[in-house]
């Protein structure tokens, strides 16, 4: 195993719960190399979980071991899960949908139950409200160093059986894309999109054509307008509405050096479509 | 000495006063591992900075180096120690407080007064007010590195002078537990009371129990409603009110998926009270 | 090389791209040590970004290498620089005026434009959006740890032709002291000015003296009054204002246990005066 750990939740980092977490990993294995994704997930927010994942693996060395930790169902029967992906990078996670972008987009290619009778750290008494350090930064840290292999985390489940999010595709019909805003670039106040580069150019759309991009929330809208597809946010004037490519080869909303997400009060989700139309030039 | 260091300090992360102390501890001993507890304690807080070494400490190996600095009276004559603790682990601190529950709850074994005159980053200049950089980050990492032993920190100082805060303790009486919340679970506005689950079941309650749970500031009511004691918030509809254990075998109170301490506007510290009375079944 | 890296940006750390500025990282060379100055820099603040890297490099070893990414212009024709301080630093960070500070208080040795053809990660594809992690994380974690000389990340630029933002100088006129408030100890509200300690002990300034300090934004008066030069906090009341010696040994202006920014709405830069008037002793 690589030795490199890599961890989210939506703890915070204001209290000791991290830094708990960090101490029984650091318990398992002095040499273990213990990175954050974020700890700043919204609560219980599980389809911006499974997002950041995704984002982030690529990025990451084969066998790196990632614990996510949003679990608004502590304490049920919810099980727990460590999946490998076909990059041979780890996961673990409780299953209730934080798979949702890696099984779908990544890929899973085995995944086992964590078997916490004994995987579990052994003094954590009787509190059941802290799996993220008792039961996932144990278990993850164990696997990570070697202590376990994959096979002792725990009984295999078929990979069909990983809960997944409803998780909207993005189509083209008629020239016309239609999409979803996935996540905001949240700094920044970019939106970013389910629509990937590929499609963009099936749609025979280059680099400097204007668009129609209209923006709806159940199908209501909230902002329509035409917009250039930029290269980079240097082919726009300061305050300019723009199109780009993302840094995962998506499309992206943004304003140049201002938030699109606050000035036109965009969320993100299933229910948020984007619709894209290219204007015939005269 | 195990060469982990782990920092804690009201400084916040959006300057570079944390990344300084980072640089000198690993200008000391590039092998060191540094760690992070928390830098968001609320500024000058350290019955806060006290509660989040006693909640951290016990996930840590032994022989961690901890340095915490909340440090409102830099600059005056007060004392700057390192403890160890009977887990023979060691707070590096000013002697503020900061070891109020480390003293009580966990036992410290033996405290030395950092001599500054040999303990002091040597090119740190006139300024009085960065100890943090120029006496604890540099102390803590010498020790941690095994630069220098425990005896030379400096002189002993009796265990029984290192400086308590207030801490009131829970008992019963005709089978009502009077308590404290000691602090919040911060993310999740939960609140944390200095009932042990030993007290609990001294008083005979049981998982599922219907109980009365007063909640006073300076004994003047702000809550009193029923509650159920449950084992997990599974236990609960969404947004019910319950009594829990928390991560470090204690009382909590929660709305499940919901901040408690936001909805009744509740605080921590001695000053605020908590009365649970078990109903007696018809 | 030291195998140290420290990171800057202005990305906070709530979604996941300093995780894959790290995973590139780790994925050039496991063994090397990766750190966070901070991620909170205001966006675009490259005067910030300049300033926190000025403050933190004194507290590092030799050789480490620092990566700093405030880049409004990304996109553009602006350069992708390494710089090498006096002190045998390096810093990988666009030429933007990120380097003010070390340029002019440190002093930079030699300089290297990133040629992006050879020093750029490979799979990175046709995203023009994230140079930090594409080509700051990958030729600051290569630099750092060998794989490339610093010869190797491009041709050498004229260290003059590094771009300096305005910096305006402290000087004394008539025993005043004219200066300007550089930048906030954020989280404690404190006014950090460029005004040296010796500057002034040239103006026969001592501990315990009573000065007239007034602030103007653009020759507006925003603050007249008296406040005391204190050794430490320690040495004014909770509550009053007060002149010291910061950990940079730049004079500071505080509220004790306030915030003297917040009591009266005090920004930082070019255009914020401070004038120091010995008041001469009946």
């Amino acid at each position: 195993m690589s030795g490199n750990v890599v961890i989210q939740t939506d703890f915070g980092v204001s209290d000791g719960a991290v830094s708990a977490m960090y101490g029984v990993a650091i318990s398992v294995e002095p040499a273990l190399r213990l990175f954050d994704l974020t700890h700043d997930i919204p609560q219980y927010n599980i389809w911006e979980a499974s997002y950041r994942l995704y984002q982030t693996l690529p990025y990451w060395p084969e066998e790196t071991v990632f614990i996510s930790v949003v679990d608004p169902g502590v304490g049920t029967s919810r099980r727990s899960v460590v999946a490998r992906t076909v990059d041979h990078q780890y996961i673990v996670t409780p299953d209730n949908g934080t798979l949702t972008h890696i099984k779908k987009a990544i890929g899973i290619e085995e995944a086992r139950v964590i078997d916490e009778k004994i995987n579990r750290l052994p003094r954590s008494g009787e509190s059941y409200t802290f799996h993220g350090r008792d039961v996932y930064a144990y278990t993850g840290a164990r696997l990570a160093s070697g202590v376990i292999s994959f096979e002792q985390v725990g009984p295999p489940v078929d990979v069909d059986d990983i809960i997944g999010l409803a998780k909207p595709e993005p189509f083209m019909e008629n020239g016309v894309i239609y999409g979803n805003i996935d996540i905001l670039d949240v700094r920044f106040g970019n939106l970013w999109t389910n629509i990937s580069k590929a499609l963009v150019q099936e749609a025979e759309i280059a680099y400097g054509d204007s668009l129609e991009v209209t923006i709806a929330n159940n199908r209501q809208h909230v902002y329509k307008n035409m917009m250039t597809y930029g290269h980079s946010f240097a082919d726009s004037r300061l305050g300019d509405p723009l199109l780009y490519v993302n840094s995962l080869d998506n499309l992206g909303v943004a304003i140049n050096q201002g938030s699109f997400a606050k000035a036109y009060n965009i969320e993100t989700g299933a229910d948020w479509q984007i619709i894209i139309r290219k204007v015939p030039k005269d």
